[in-house]
């Protein structure tokens, strides 16, 4: 999944997204909340429709900024007081309140509000930080249970029918969208859901570098019950190793008929193992935030654009790939707008860079359909 | 013609350029002379090769430039001596220096390197800078004559076909190029142009603010003789009423036969009113510029999309406008999108700004041609 943070994933518009074959974005609604809003996006109808976004959306649920973006956090059984990274302005989130923004930016796949346990953090810690997690977990589920009804595109859709609004007072906008087509959007008379639609929330199993809390974690998690889990709480500084040990004996607990979503991981070469291993979602800003600092996963390994070796290298950026940029331009141009600090170096860069881990991705479901027809 | 600085109209690719119906470009021949260089562009291929571009490139001469951005300029009878805006390192352009540099570059249209006169100035001063850039004029189009077989196409040309290349050695490219597909490009094989084709050489009009030198300058750049008049120095503090006095004047004596071109317009009312002048080529940096400050121009007028107003509006930018910015997004989006500083923002705006002011031209080539038919 690539990361959208705030409505929009850096540079790449949403046709283009579409042409790559993204089917699947990540909000953030730690960033969302504090601009441009809740308030504003619900009334917008939403995230998908705020965003011209007709696929899937998965929003996060604030509690890893709130942890990683916030050092005077207050953390309390109710939730964390934090102050907003941008203005030092006062805030709240916990598991009512992450339900309730989550459930106004209307995306497809939400998360319970959960804590991310820092590392290193000793055996106590750990597990105090993990029992709040499956408490928060609990309330966040009931809250939703009860308010997963007032998603913007249910509300739309009632007043809307009560209204016998029509095409006519609504903006023309033949559809853009070359990928999509299939629902129709912002014209005010069709709503993306039908009102008996909702969101699916997932829990998150936490429980540090564990492995037996892991798996308590896991369990009672599962006991909560959810159609989807998450394994959080890793690359916050552990080793990678620690990463793939933890990912691989949690996984074992997660039922493998569901999503299983590892969040915030990975490089190319992790993301393929993971999803080898069992895992069904991934994020990671990695893509995108490397591309706009120049540097660009390739079937040959890393480049750093930026190098003077790249200056009149007139060869694509990689040779084996077709995405837009590697049939179109040379690494020498790559080089020279990067040099530059010309905006599209970081156009191109995050394009090519998504292409390359959506073709990773599809790679790896190629490989797994192969190896259930040989099973 | 969109400006495209360094190669690159910022912050957008060369197929949304195409899509936009973008015919020709310009280039700044002082930011590409100091980067990435005026040799690194003719070992690339040239400029259109370098920045994978098939339609049309005017270089300016540079002129410009280095009397806008350099403080510290020294003005002799051979040219300017100044310091580079990014690090002071010390440079020279002059008559033959320009025309060597523009005819690495490649472009189709290059331009005379000249004065541009600073506003105000004496009649004296008008006059001295005047005879200047005649002078100026003649040693360019001595140095083009003697040297225009060396662009980087010809040279190309020959090479290739005493090696003997063919596509086996080079990169795969399949075009990405949908609006343009005619000239294939970047395959080792075609080069652009056949050897015996070349650049076509503009001069430039200048003469201050003085209808009388106006008058002279036009008269003597004819006697020179190119295939095309540019009008230069304007927009360079004066009033607007004065620039309109002055093109007007200065176009009376200019061939209608020739193409001429009003360097430095404008908004799109002075883009049209020009236009319909007789005026046939003007580039601005206004639209791009803009754009990225959060102008939009609208068929209701200017839109300052920063602005709280448009939080919630779900209306698209410019209800009568068919971009794919309006087609798919509303004014609520691009409000947030400005407001969080997302590079999107830039990127929409931009291709916003574009359409509108090319939907200005085509808008202008039918009113000419209606009144062709009138006539």
């Amino acid at each position: 999944m690539p990361v959208g943070t705030l409505g929009s994933v850096k540079g790449v518009s949403q046709d283009v997204l579409e042409d790559l074959g993204v089917e699947i974005l990540l909000g953030n609604t730690y960033h969302l909340f504090l601009r441009p809003g809740v308030e504003t996006v619900r009334r917008m109808g939403g995230l998908h429709r705020f965003m011209s976004w007709d696929r899937a959306i998965l929003t996060d649920s604030g509690g890893f900024q709130v942890f990683s973006l916030n050092d005077l956090r207050k953390v309390t059984e109710d939730g964390v007081a934090f102050r907003s990274h941008l203005d030092g302005s006062p805030h709240f989130l916990g598991p009512e309140k992450a339900m309730e923004i989550q459930i106004g930016l209307g995306a497809d796949i939400v998360m319970a509000f959960d804590e991310c346990t820092e590392y290193p953090a000793d055996a106590e810690r750990a597990r105090a930080s993990m029992e709040l997690t499956l408490r928060w977990a609990a309330r966040c589920k009931n809250y939703f249970r009860e308010h997963k009804c007032e998603v913007p595109w249910a509300v739309d859709a009632a007043e809307l029918r009560s209204a016998g609004r029509t095409n006519a007072s609504a903006p023309t906008r033949a559809s853009a969208m070359s990928g999509s087509g299939a629902l129709p959007r912002l014209d005010g008379a069709e709503p993306r859901h039908h009102t008996d639609a909702n969101q699916a929330l997932f829990g998150i199993v936490q429980g540090g570098m564990d492995a037996a809390l892991r798996r308590e974690s896991a369990l009672r998690t599962i006991d909560i019950g959810f159609p989807g889990y998450a394994i959080g709480g890793l690359s916050v500084g552990e080793p990678r190793e620690l990463t793939r040990d933890i990912v691989l004996s949690t996984l074992e607990h997660l039922p493998s008929d569901q999503p299983r979503y590892l969040m915030g991981v990975g490089t190319p070469e992790e993301i393929a193992q993971y999803a080898q291993a069992g895992v069904d979602m991934m994020d990671c800003v990695l893509p995108t935030r490397a591309a706009r600092h120049g540097l660009l996963f390739t079937s040959e390994g890393k480049v750093s654009i930026k190098q003077a070796r790249y200056a009149q290298d007139e060869s694509p950026l990689d040779p084996a790939c077709e995405c837009r940029v590697c049939l179109r331009y040379s690494r020498a141009y790559l080089r020279h707008l990067y040099a530059s600090n010309e905006l599209l170096a970081q156009v191109l860069n995050t394009v090519h860079n998504l292409h390359f881990y959506l073709a990773t991705m599809r790679a790896v479901r190629a490989w797994i359909r192969a190896s259930d027809a040989a099973g």
